[in-house]
């Protein structure tokens, strides 16, 4: 099975049906997703490249974090380094060899050529804000961003949002309907929402729009299925 | 309205109404496209980094191509290249700097390490099928592919099968189910059809699964825009 992919499918796992005492408390999980000391390298950090509504705006969402209602979260070069301490669900065992693993939305390593982006989480109200620029790396129509790319960056908001906020991990759907092309360069701010969970699944929706809401890049849509994370012994 | 973004929605590009006898033949357009003799390079071609399934696969395409049912689409580093003597909607003159612009799924340079594929369109049967390997720089959950990895590569697909089965230019919708993850390094196979042309919208299915069609990887649908492009007077 693990040669031809893994199945995502609810229940295909085994993983066994948890009950929701059992499970890992918003701030159990922002606590082990945001360590307080680390060597790794942040790539949720200003630099140059960032255009000055990017660079205000982030400013803005960090006065927030003080009052611990919004959380910045730091981005790793691979999901390996997110998910230290935590063991996998069986199938989902990772190579262990050393090579040069990149998370997806981590892919362009150039400050400003691929994804430039941070996300803040807000843990009560179970909801992000992603600030994302696209470079010229990540083009589809000339001067615009691919809506892969953007389609991309969703899923990750989601992702993130969905494993912090309620144990979600994997995209079983991903529904977007775009309006307006986002231009290299400019900043498109995404909001997600937790809609609902149930059944061990998590419902949620974005909005990606300019930083005045004028103008609408595109809606979407995404159903998580949520997996519990046993810490590691080792 | 450029500053901001660029509306996709029918319409709003003011683009007119077009009688289906101006269109473009789909011939016509196969050889815009895939120009016989060009200094570009295409990255669509087998490198070392090509799974045994991969190369063998497409082998077989190529030999199919001999009796031109199957077109190999060549694959450049920028839209700008494929786009080459077209004149795009007026809200899309893109700026003619000379700076490093790449299409998103060739934003990585070094074979393997990010997206390797290529696609064989079939004109009379208006569809696709693209031979996908995402490398390790694509990596979302330990050792498998981003999802947005490959909804951007969904995205693709639609989109050169969409220009060439009718001048679809601009993804309106995307809706995507995963079922399994691919693993990073092995080959994922892309059929894409056609499945209407309708009020100047093109309406797509997109089947990912692997090659002995045993393991379903994701299931999608795409709305696309028709906008024809005019030839420049360049």
């Amino acid at each position: 099975m693990l040669r031809r992919g893994c199945r995502v499918s609810a229940g295909l796992f085994r993983a066994p049906r948890i009950a929701p005492g059992l499970r890992s408390s918003t701030d159990a999980l922002v606590s082990r997703f945001c360590p307080e000391k680390t060597d790794l390298k942040d790539y949720a950090l200003p630099n140059a490249s960032w255009c000055p509504d990017m660079l205000s705006l982030y400013q803005e969402f960090l006065e927030k974090t003080n009052s611990r209602s919004w959380i910045k979260l730091p981005s790793f070069k691979s999901n390996r380094d997110h998910i230290q301490g935590l063991k996998l669900p069986s199938g989902l065992v990772a190579a262990t060899d050393k090579g040069d693993w990149r998370i997806f939305t981590r892919c362009i390593p150039v400050a400003g050529q691929g994804y430039e982006y941070v996300i803040f989480f807000h843990p009560a109200e179970k909801k992000s804000v992603c600030l994302f620029q696209p470079g010229p790396y990540l083009e589809g129509a000339p001067g615009f961003a691919h809506g892969g790319s953007l389609a991309a960056m969703m899923d990750e908001t989601f992702s993130k949002t969905a494993y912090l906020a309620g144990e979600g991990l994997f995209t079983l759907s991903l529904n977007i309907r775009f309006k307006n092309l986002i231009p290299v360069g400019s900043l498109a701010v995404l909001n997600v929402q937790v809609e609902k969970i149930e059944d061990q699944k998590l419902y949620m929706s974005c909005v990606a729009q300019s930083r005045d809401q004028q103008t609408v890049f595109a809606k979407s849509s995404g159903v998580f299925l949520q997996l519990q994370l046993e810490e590691s012994s080792q």
